[in-house]
């Protein structure tokens, strides 16, 4: 029996156990090529197969018209924080941003320094970024509006997106892609590093719509165009070929085993209530998140005390419920709860919350 | 038993067996932490551990003064063509490249659009790219000189580095990295797409020199600065985890299964000694390089007809020899014989060449 904990990180972060066990199964010999998949030709049938696989997947979960495309790019969404400002703005365009925290504030950050006009729209900086906005300063001449849809650090989500009149909304979904239906009609364009909902570190997923990938970027290096990515079908230079496998099989895992979003929504909703409903028993645990901004996929929480929170994850490591420490930015405790981490590891969490609580309060 | 092909793969390419199976079996339980390596925090001891050992090791195999740096960074060879003119070059400063391929000119195109004044030092392109240039045409004032150590689709190689009277050298070396011990001193960078001879595809790795990596930099997106690698210890943003685990396993290969690099390239010599013996035998093989350019990683030569070439590489596949078509830009046959691609595999291929052409003769 192979040793397993209930794993609660932020990123990287759990994956389907059946998924892994797939990969390994057939790690030293793909579909009978005799082959490992980290050692076969990007260009390949078999390959193909698989990175189309992933695309179509994709689209099919999150009911994608042929307006978009899906790409696999290389740099995370910190690569995706200049890539945006550099195609979808021209020099001196004004362009939106909602300020939510860490990644936001370092998205604002790049889109400043290629020379883009930033208009904050918006910023729940004066409460440490514990709610999401809900006034918006919104400028009807700017090239777009970025969000960040979840915040992994301080545990705040986006509920529904805002009418932005027409304005091309972008989000970084990097902690919530693929955990909901959504309508993607208002984006110009979502992004989302693979390591929190879809598979390992070293690829952002982004899903750009036509009119956007169709702005000039001729001047840019070749491997910073969107319109590359577009044109090549993501195969410009080799891809980051296990990571997309990787994504391909969650995929796949997410609409066979899964059945679809609305059933993954539904777990992730039970599995978020579960936790909050034990961090609201009064008198030991407090969430850090307003109430109507709570994250269903990172619950942020306090214990009376720094000691009791060390206190806290250690023991809970301990007891295999490994990851719960805060950032190193924030503090306190934090589950994460993506996708892959079941129901099972969330009861037994709680049942570990509540005998500590009984414990030491 | 598990089926194998022997693989000639030009990349992403064959991988050591005993690296694949120690990925395999560790792969739903890295170190008894009870998660995947694809699972754990790029800030956990754990996987620091990892990246650690992946530098020191590289480090160590190739003498590296403390001078150097290695960095991983995402993107593969071909960001880099656009990250070195950005970062190593002012604007409108003299760039020296030579040009002996296709990833050469790939590389000169994007130092152009980004505005540098390229001098094309030297080019092969007159017969073919078979040959790799003797005399070049140096500009002392230039910010660097850029080589391609080794043209993974013409079979050529740099056998030794040219003199560039203290301008820094800056190699791509994506082919033939830790294939050969080298003096590193004469270089400012030099960068290597992993999917050849260190790993899966989804990282370059770039080793840079303190001073070059000291050039200002700050009005650049920090993903696309080099100071931003060697100050987080290429840790600004999640890592490509998975990529630099093989990396590190491949380099501990490298160490202690093989035993360096010097024994490692006399194995690499002995391969492509007895592929171009065969080759070389009259009357019906015909490399494609010219003798004192050939590639000890890259053997590329052509049969009697394009017919016989389309057998030949399809009764290999049916003997369990994958990989041996050129590169869709030149036709032929090629065979890769990256460090992981064993002795065993060359006999066998040549074994197959000599009936083959005996058969068809």
């Amino acid at each position: 029996m192979v040793h397993r904990i209930h794993n609660f990180n932020a990123g990287p972060a759990a994956l389907p156990l059946v998924v892994l066990e797939e990969i390994q199964s057939e790690f030293l010999d793909f579909k009978n090529t005799g082959m490992s998949i980290i050692e076969m030709s990007h260009r390949s049938k078999t390959y193909n197969d698989v990175i189309e696989d992933a695309q179509t997947r994709i689209k099919r979960l999150l009911k994608l018209s042929d307006q978009y495309h899906v790409l696999f790019i290389q740099g995370g969404a910190s690569m995706q924080f200049c890539m945006i400002p550099m195609n979808l703005a021209a020099d001196n365009d004004a362009v939106d941003y909602v300020d939510t925290g860490t990644w936001s504030s370092k998205a604002i950050k790049e889109a400043k320094l290629l020379g883009k006009k930033v208009n904050v729209a918006a910023s729940s900086s004066d409460r440490n970024y514990a709610y999401i906005p809900k006034d918006l300063n919104l400028n009807p001449n700017a090239a777009y509006v970025h969000i960040t849809s979840n915040n992994t650090i301080k545990g705040t989500q986006w509920k529904t997106f805002p009418d932005t009149a027409g304005v091309p909304l972008i989000a970084d979904m990097s902690s919530d892609i693929l955990s909901r239906p959504m309508n993607i009609e208002p984006f110009g364009l979502i992004y989302a590093g693979a390591q929190k909902n879809m598979g390992p570190a070293g690829v952002a997923v982004a899903i750009i719509r036509e009119d956007m990938a169709a702005l000039p970027s001729e001047q840019l290096p070749t491997m910073l165009r969107y319109a590359t990515y577009v044109k090549e079908h993501s195969l410009y230079n080799t891809p980051p070929c296990f990571t997309i496998y990787v994504i391909q099989l969650v995929a796949k895992w997410l609409e066979e085993t899964i059945g679809g979003l609305e059933k993954m929504e539904l777990l992730n909703r039970q599995k978020a209530d579960l936790l909050y409903e034990t961090i609201d028993e009064p008198g030991f645990y407090r969430g850090t998140a307003d109430l109507d901004s709570r994250s269903l996929m990172n619950v942020t929480f306090r214990l009376p005390s720094e000691e009791l929170e060390k206190q806290f994850v250690a023991e809970a490591a301990e007891n295999g419920l490994g990851g719960l420490k805060g950032h190193r930015s924030v503090g306190g405790c934090r589950a994460s709860i993506y996708n892959a981490t079941g129901l099972d590891a969330v009861k037994a969490l709680v049942e570990f919350m509540r005998d500590f609580a009984e414990k030491k309060a």
